[in-house]
C-alpha cells in the first residue's frame, strides 16, 4: 500500500510544470523500462508489481528505490489507459548544444506539436540511425508521457535538443545543406542526398515557420500521383518525416 | 438549447455498439465536414455553431436537419479535446466486396488495432492514390471517431472493406502479387514493384498473422543501417505502411 504523498509525487510528473521543477519524468511500460535500464539514464525510483519486480530483480539499479504497488495502485499512477506493471521515475538528462556531433546525421523539428507525432519521429529516426534531433523551443517536450510512450524506448538512444532553430542553423549548419519539405519543391525520390544533409520537419498545420524557411537551402516534396481537387490535402507530419528519413537512408546505403 | 435526448442520441454514436445498431457515425471538425459535404456520403443531421452555419448555409444538404448548438453544448457532443464548431451525423455506407475494383491499387490491413494508425494509413493511402483498403474483420473500425479524425477527410475518398483476408486473397488475388513487410525479406528499395502489387500491413505488436503470412508471395522489409543490440525494435505500423506505399508510388511513376 503506497501513501497519498507518494501517489501525488508521481502523478504530478504527468504535468510539464512539475517535470520542469523536479527534473524528473516517468517511463511507463515493460518495453520502455527495459530499454531504460539498459541505457545511461539515471533511474531514481521504480514502482512495480510483485511479478515485474521478481523477474527484474537484477536489472534494477542499486541506487534506485523499489516500491511494490498493486495493479489498482498502478492504475492511479499511470497515464496509460491500460496500466503496465512498471513505472520508472527518471532524471531528465542535461542536453547542451555542445554535445551535438555536428558531423553526424541530424534531424530538425520546427514547431511540431502533437505528442504522438513527436514520439513516432524519434522512433523512426532511431530506426534510420539518426540519433540527434534539434527542435525549436516551441516543439512538444520529449518528456511528455505520450511522447515517451510513442518512442517505444527510442528516447534512450536518440538525443533531443531544444533551441532557437534560426540561430542554430546560422551558427552551426554553415557546412551542411538544410532541407525542408514544402508543397513546391523537388520530388524527394529525385533528390541527390549527401550524408551531411539535414532535414527539417515543420508544424502539423502550418509547416515550416517563415523564419526557418528562409534558412532552408533546398525544398523537397513528397509528391502525390493524384491531381486536382480530389486529392488529400497533406500527409501526417510523422509520415512525411519517415519518408524523408527513409529516402535519406536509401541514398546513404547505395 | 438542445434537449437531453438529442445529446444522448449523438453521444451514443461515440460507441461502436450504437454505430452498428443505427448505421450512423459522427464526422467532427471543419476540415473533415468540408470534405464530407463534397462527398457522396449521406448526411442526416448537422449540429453546428451559429458562426459555422452562417458560413456554410449553402453547402448543407437539403435533406439534412440543422441544429444550432452553443460551444458549451458542442463540448458535450464531441469526442475531441478541443471541440470544433461542427459535427455531422452521417450514414455508414454499405460496402460490398463486389464494389472492389480488382484491377486497381489496393492495400490490405491485417489485424491493425490502433485508431490513430488506421486513420493515418487511410490518409497516406489517399495521398498515394490507393483508394481501396481491404481489412481483416479484426481491424479497428473505420467509423471510430479517432480513426475518422486521423484520416483528415480521407475517409470520404478511400473505400474501406472488412472481410476474411485469407479467403479474399484466395478468391480474388490469383492474378496479383501479395507483398508483406517482415523482418526477413528483401529491402523495399530494391524491390521491383508492379502496378498490380498489393501490400499487406500487419498488427502493431505481432505483425502479419500466420494464416495470412502463408498467402504472401513476397516478403519485403524496411532495413535499418543500425546493427546489433543498439537498434530500435521496429517501426510504427503507419510509418511502415507509408514507406511501402511511397516506394510503390515511386516505382509506378518512373
Amino acid at each position: 500500500m503506497i501513501g497519498k504523498n507518494k501517489i501525488s509525487s508521481i502523478t504530478r510528473l504527468h504535468q510539464k510544470k512539475f517535470r520542469d521543477e523536479s527534473g524528473l519524468f516517468l517511463v511507463e511500460g515493460v518495453k520502455s523500462v527495459d530499454d531504460l535500464l539498459r541505457s545511461s539514464f539515471t533511474v531514481q525510483e521504480v514502482l512495480a508489481t510483485d511479478a515485474w519486480a521478481g523477474e527484474h530483480e537484477n536489472s534494477i539499479p542499486v541506487n534506485a528505490e523499489l516500491t511494490l504497488v498493486t495493479p489498482a495502485e498502478m492504475e492511479r499512477l499511470s497515464t496509460w489507459k491500460t496500466p503496465q506493471p512498471v513505472i520508472a521515475v527518471t532524471r531528465i538528462p542535461q542536453r547542451e548544444l555542445a554535445d551535438i556531433q555536428m558531423d553526424q546525421p541530424l534531424l530538425m523539428l520546427d514547431d511540431l506539436r502533437d505528442p504522438g507525432n513527436m514520439g513516432t519521429i524519434v522512433r523512426t529516426a532511431d530506426w534510420f540511425g539518426i540519433r540527434q534531433i534539434v527542435c525549436s523551443k516551441t516543439t512538444v517536450e520529449l518528456y511528455n508521457p505520450k511522447v515517451i510512450q510513442a518512442t517505444m524506448g527510442s528516447f534512450t538512444r536518440v538525443k533531443v535538443f531544444y533551441t532557437g532553430l534560426v540561430d542554430f542553423i546560422e551558427s552551426h549548419m554553415k557546412e551542411r545543406r538544410v532541407l525542408g519539405a514544402f508543397l513546391e519543391g523537388s520530388p524527394v525520390q529525385q533528390f541527390d542526398f549527401k550524408p551531411s544533409d539535414v532535414i527539417v520537419i515543420g508544424n502539423e498545420a502550418n509547416g515550416i515557420t517563415t523564419q526557418v524557411a528562409q534558412k532552408i537551402n533546398d525544398k523537397i516534396l513528397i509528391d502525390s500521383p493524384v491531381k486536382g481537387s480530389d486529392k488529400a490535402e497533406s500527409l501526417n507530419a510523422s509520415v512525411a518525416a519517415a519518408i524523408m528519413m527513409y529516402q535519406y537512408h536509401v541514398a546513404m546505403s547505395r
